[in-house]
């Protein structure tokens, strides 16, 4: 026989499940002895039930009634006894926290009756009608599905005959016609009378509550948090305590801690002679908890008491809520609490040194997502300014800077000292200098994985994309905000990447301590007690660094970034993509190389290109020295490097149409760009397949690489270079290339003396690849998974084209919990990966297998690729100490030591 | 021990793996106790052993020498005796015949001294230099690797000098003189002597032969007949017969029938006085068979009687090779034949009549690829004129035309009663309408796969695309051929889109019989010995209609096309693309609706569409009546109903540039076309995404469906509509569509006043749909595997873009067997069907699959998805003989029942 109701004095936090997050925690109150009103629980598997049959399950409504008359038993009172009655509270408790979400029924039990036997029982005529009509009130609106604004407006309409201006100034009297008027409003609207039945006022609010679990806004909430559809509610019914029997009552809610920094001490709110929701709803000025001790100095310290308790018991900062009732405290809820980023490194580092939790536990407790928060600086939020208007967040931080709105005006104006921020339609590599320049960039369209958004996060720089309300004009160099704000070249606006708010003029800024650490370095033990968030973020990165099992390595294309991404930690390159070698002024070199027509011509435009890329690798093994850099091969489609085909068409036409000359070039360009014109790019000529199809071309790159090795090496160097092919499906694709790898190498080797090998290996970015990867690990020495272009292959969506269009509709309808090019798509992707790595393996069993798509630094695709059994992940340098992090807290989920609270 | 070496009398036609198809082939006759030389096999694995370490394997050279002797023993002369020399032919013999690319060393055992013997035992100077010559050449070349061409030009020298048009006029002393010049060739060109020991000679010729197997020529051979190149090649070593003798000596070869036709009857060639490389050589011209009755009636007669034995023994038209020394009939090869379609099917048939194979093994000889080639009308093969160029036969059949450059004139002229061929650069959508009026198409740029190909066979229609050697000018309405010949419009041309030639003129045209009896639908059996082509072809399709499991639908868009497809035996369409009733006349309702500035105006542009499409569902169905019709929603994106982008940037551009005022409608188009642009539209707003996010698009279509569906059923049809979804990657966007989907049938069922249903089921055409199929199938009542955006996708190359740019090379080097949009996958894509089937099927045991790509007509994939395990393949009508035919050919492999000769 199925259980449906549990007495809080027969759970626990462990039956969270069934019990519901409030449910288990009044339950463990009660256990440990805390003054907790009585009361029992109806599981969530009651409420599953009902909502698959539709009817409360066989057995439930018994089960209640011996629960009801246990605690009449206990309380000597009745629900609804016509003299003292006992009165209940009805309240949802999913097992996830859903604020707000579902409903609460208080002051069950009052009918005309027995309010007049709790006006006597309390000595309070006023407090019973003001209970009742609260009653009244919620049960219409909830139970009975009256519009809750038609109550609101009775009380205004009757506050405003009586000329008050809170619901303390009504008296008895206009709460006992308030409830009358409620009574006829329910009846006009439904056709059914309020009902005067304790007993079917207590039933019909279990249901509601039932029901409240599939209302749209919990509907819409759960989609939001990833909460699963089918976990159903519990329900609390619990005798009430009353907070507003006068002024030695009151409510109020507390934190055993601060949770915005995690500092020790209580912090909290009480309102003297109110209810519990009148603390939240704020219709009146709490006073803060610190008041409490002069108003109520014991119950203050049965308060500070209990509280230490249950911080002691969860071993975390604990939220509680509680109501005194003529002087006496009671507990009402307790969880643990939610808190800010710092204040979960803060509170980590604080119990762990208090002997509370041990360090993995405080592992567990802070997260990558938080980290990556506290690395950028801030807007000072004590100015309230409105924003101009809203995009995507896709680049966290905030920036101050001059509008600009083409690249080459970021770079001057950057190169003369000003903060610039980037504004465009769109982005494009051709925009790379400026983004390079400027604070931030702002485009007006885009999702959070568009190019902007993309590079921004590789290089730490603040991006707001997508602000569809912006109408930006680049060529008259300005852009219209929805208020009809005109913001021209050179206007200064601030750009919050943590929020996309984007401002009129300068929002002061906050430096990021823990960035100016993290770059430094200084991230090992800062000594016993040192305190600080600082301190307290070195000491769980240095934790992770201990336990993770996947190595860190970093996406980096320069010197620079190589030598960022190592004092981030580092431990090697797991992507250098020489294609942004190819840009700038060497473009015009790659020009030469298309447009070549003989073998002669692009073999010198190939030669001219040898000693740059030469260069660009000598700089970057020199900042890794001694660790792996994983260089890849060229991988855009050639024509990436040309003009746009149509802007170009349309010079050459109008150029045409007024009787000019078009330039020789641009007819030639424009030839070239035609020939070479595919309709869809990104399944085009690309990757290896240019260099099976480009002569001399992966020799070049080889060379370049080789050489590069062999000079380092002359420089006492231990330079490690890794060559990696992309975009291969078969393992013949990579035989070809790979020995003309070794050829060329084998040539340097001789010309340089001494041996220059490289490891040859492959991305998995194909279904392909990873179905036949047994066949490719034949001629791999290592894979790394290209989640990007594996994720645009599996679904068939290409990252640029679709998000702005339909990602929006998938969200919302469901298809995606979340867009799978920011967080790893497990049952398609992750299928692949996991086929890919079982199988290299069992090929080559030393295979070394890392991820450098954008998901190696988001933290629930760092867990699955740990899981995965993966070696490594590489992320952009900003990430690496997220992707630390994680990898640590990945490990930690493996050997159960994660958080045992 | 392993054992290297088989006496002819060891083997038989079993061992064709170990001793190779020549080696089993001529134990096999001794075994019959035909007259064969004798001799004994060196194995393919002594080959592979050779080829894998470089050296002999260990015991090969002592087995070679105990065979030897004992062939001498029986012979009763030695290798290479002075008086009397027993010589020796080795050739060579893989598994797989692979005619010419491999060695062959005869007259083995002649040296300096035994030149003389053999003279005197053969009573003829002349024969004995001529073989010494013979063998000098032949080792020259072959093992010692001088080029053969300074061995041909002494020849040649010599003839000149002797004023000789053939080697026959050449006398002993001649020869004997070659012999010292092609010496001296030899010492001069490798520093070494011809080496006169026997020994040496067989030992370095039957090395030469293993090592021949890694020749180039025979490497490209193996790659183009996707033969496997770790099979290795036999040697056969065999006493010489001479049929070099004399006017009562010759060689020949002839078949057991006649190839072309199958037709019984001894069919060859015959050489008096001349070894068998001469036959085949073409040096003299050989008689006709028949005459070898008049030369040598005793010969003949065993002849006869010895291809009888073997067609019988072999149940299969033969081809054998003999030679007659001295009135004595040798038997030296035979295999089964090769043949041409037509043969096969008249062999097929006769040899079950005779009773000689059963009806499967009938099926299992013929194919459908010669079944698609008698199809199509031939062109005349008795004219001789040189194609203008060739590009690549994309769609088989002939068809003759006046050249034209438009759709549009294809159309103009064509209603005008004339014959046209469509010349295009390439073809697009827009130009159905011509391609349609055409009798062939014609491409200068595309791969088979393209739409010009993939349209044309779809239709039927003869083409050839990719002719990359034409100019194609379509602005001034003409092409240029490679040798300046200009082809203006109104010209005539031929096209054979089986062979790719395009002609000047009229080349006259054969008409298909067989097409003629498949399209009236006459394929049961007619009758006992009735004979002929078309009797066989019908023979052949009624056995594999019995035998086979797989069902076989057809894409069909239209009526007719549906009512052709029932025809050629469709059991139901497949795939009934709805985007190709959004072009033509009705493009304007589609840009309507995407220029919609307002609900109402789409609203108002999708009414417009439903009653046309539901009139064009309805004669589908009245086509199919009784059968099933799967009707997939819109695919394509959008777009594409729009111009090109460029195009139209271009006339707004060229128009501005003028200082004209550019007409309203292109603005407003080219705003829509640049607002909608993607970057890969093959991974963009289509599919199921356009259901989910265009309202109203699917009730539209649904709504027609239904409509039509109640529209049959009123007319007291059976119609038996199913619904596809296209492009689905989650189950979840299944669902949602399915509901619309339910809700708007129920509509319509309430509106009919008749329930009208229709299963509702998914295309699986992106790995995600493969990999997540258990899901997916909770939704689909049925799937049907998209085997082209299945291919694009799993591959990472799209078929418009990549197939003329890199597969030639991919095919080249070896990376495809063939193109995988042609013939499936297995590895790949195939895996990802099979993960499908299976997890489909264990999620909803009687889920229907089926596949409606480009492979469902391709033999070799048809074999797969047999394997797979699918319920039927849907291909383009014409296709659907070819289907039928490979489906009971599949089926036939499964009883094992297929081919035992």
């Amino acid at each position: 026989m199925v259980r449906y109701v549990y007495d809080f004095t027969e759970g626990g936090r462990e039956m969270a499940g069934l019990l519901g997050g409030k449910g288990s925690n009044l339950a463990e109150m009660t256990r440990l002895g805390l003054p907790v009103p009585p009361g029992f629980v109806i599981t969530t598997e009651a409420c599953r039930a009902f909502l698959t049959t539709g009817g409360e399950p066989p057995g439930m409504s018994r089960e209640v009634s011996d629960h009801l008359a246990a605690l009449e038993e206990a309380a000597g009172r009745r629900l609804g006894q016509r003299d003292d009655p006992l009165l209940l509270s009805v309240r949802s408790g999913a097992r996830f926290s859903m604020p707000g979400m579902m409903e609460t029924i208080l002051d069950i039990g009052l009918n005309d009756d027995s309010v007049s036997g709790l006006a006597k029982a309390s000595g309070s005529e006023r407090f019973a009608w003001d209970s009742y009509r609260r009653l009244v009130q919620m049960f219409g609106a909830t139970v009975m599905g009256v519009d809750a604004a038609l109550f609101e407006r009775a009380m205004t309409d009757l506050e405003e005959l009586r000329g008050a201006g809170d619901d303390l100034r009504l008296d008895a009297r206009d709460l006992a016609g308030l409830v009358e008027t409620y009574k006829t409003v329910i009846r006009r609207e439904t056709g059914e009378d309020f009902p005067q039945s304790p007993a079917e006022q207590l039933r019909r609010a279990i249901l509601a509550v039932f029901q409240s679990w599939n209302g749209e806004r919990a509907r819409l909430y759960r989609r939001r948090e990833h909460i699963p559809d089918d976990l159903g509610t519990a329900v609390s019914v619990q005798r009430m305590v009353f907070g507003n029997l006068g002024a030695d009552s009151g409510s109020g809610v507390a934190f055993t801690r601060d949770p915005a920094t995690g500092r020790p001490g209580l912090y909290g709110d009480y309102l003297p002679d109110a209810q519990g929701e009148d603390v939240v709803s704020g219709i009146r000025n709490t006073v803060p908890l610190s008041e409490l001790e002069r108003l109520d100095a014991a119950s203050y310290t049965g308060l500070r008491a209990h509280m230490e308790t249950l911080e002691r018991h969860y071993r975390d900062l604990c939220d509680i809520e509680f109501t005194i009732e003529r002087g006496t405290l009671w507990m009402l809820q307790t969880r643990v609490g939610k808190r800010t980023a710092e204040a979960a490194f803060a509170l980590a580092a604080a119990l762990a040194d208090e002997g509370l939790i041990t360090p993995d536990e405080g592992l567990a407790r802070v997260s990558g997502e938080g980290l990556a928060r506290l690395m950028f600086p801030r807007f000072d939020t004590s100015g309230d300014g409105e924003p101009l208007a809203r995009g995507l967040p896709a680049s966290p931080g905030a920036a101050v800077g001059a509008a600009v709105f083409h690249s080459a005006d970021a770079v001057r104006r950057a190169a003369a000292g000003e903060k610039v921020v980037l504004v465009r339609q769109e982005t494009n590599p051709d925009d790379l200098p400026g983004m390079i320049a400027a604070q931030a960039v702002l485009t007006g369209r885009g999702g959070k994985t568009s190019h902007a958004a993309v590079v921004a996060r590789g290089m730490g720089k603040v991006c707001v994309c997508g602000a569809e309300e912006l109408m930006v004009d680049t060529g008259a160099r300005r852009f219209t905000a929805p208020d009809g704000t005109v913001v021209e070249e050179g206007t200064v606006v601030s750009v919050d990447g943590s929020t996309g708010a984007v401002y009129a003029g300068a929002v002061p800024l906050v430096d990021s301590e823990v960035m100016r650490i993290l770059e430094t370095g200084e991230t090992g033990e800062t000594g016993e007690g040192a305190g600080g968030l600082v301190d307290a973020v070195a000491r769980a990165l240095a934790r992770a660094d201990t336990v993770r099992r996947l190595e860190v390595r970093a996406n980096a294309d320069t010197p620079e970034d190589a030598a960022r991404a190592r004092r981030f930690g580092a431990r090697g390159i797991g992507l250098c993509r020489t294609e942004h070698m190819f840009l700038g002024e060497r473009r015009k070199l790659v020009e030469e190389m298309i447009l070549a027509d003989s073998p002669t011509a692009r073999d010198r435009a190939l030669a001219a290109l040898l000693p740059l890329q030469r260069q660009d690798f000598a700089g970057i093994l020199e900042a890794m020295d001694g660790l792996p850099v994983t260089i890849r091969l060229l991988d855009p489609p050639l024509h990436e490097f040309l003009p746009d085909r149509t802007a170009l068409a349309v010079r050459v036409a109008a150029a045409e149409a007024r009787g000019d000359l078009p330039a020789a070039r641009d007819t030639q360009l424009l030839a070239a760009v035609n020939r070479m014109h595919e309709e869809n790019p990104m399944l085009g000529l690309r990757g290896v397949r240019l260099g099976l199809v480009v002569p001399g071309l992966v020799a070049m790159q080889v060379r370049a690489i080789g050489e590069a090795v062999a000079e380092r090496l002359r420089a006492g160097g231990d330079p490690r270079a890794e060559i990696m092919v992309p975009l291969v499906g078969d393992a013949r694709e990579l035989s070809i290339v790979g020995e003309e790898v070794r050829r060329v190498l084998a040539e340097v080797s001789e010309a340089a003396g001494t041996p220059v090998g490289c490891p040859v290996g492959t991305m998995i970015e194909l279904p392909r690849a990873a179905l036949t990867a047994g066949r490719i690990a034949a001629e791999a020495e290592f894979f790394s998974f290209g989640t990007n272009d594996l994720t645009q292959t599996t679904w068939g969506f290409s990252r640029d084209d679709v998000e702005a269009e339909f990602f929006s509709a998938y969200l919302d309808k469901g298809v995606f919990p979340a867009s799978p090019f920011e967080t790893i798509d497990r049952d398609g992707v992750g299928r692949l990966v996991g086929i890919a790595v079982a199988e290299g393996r069992a090929a080559r069993p030393d295979l070394k297998i890392g991820v450098c798509g954008e998901h190696g630094g988001d933290p629930d695709s760092v867990h699955f690729f740990h899981a995965a059994g993966l070696d490594y992940v590489s992320c952009s340098p900003f990430r690496v100490p997220v992707a630390r992090l994680e990898a640590g807290r990945a490990a930690l989920r493996d050997t159960g030591a994660s958080d045992s609270r």
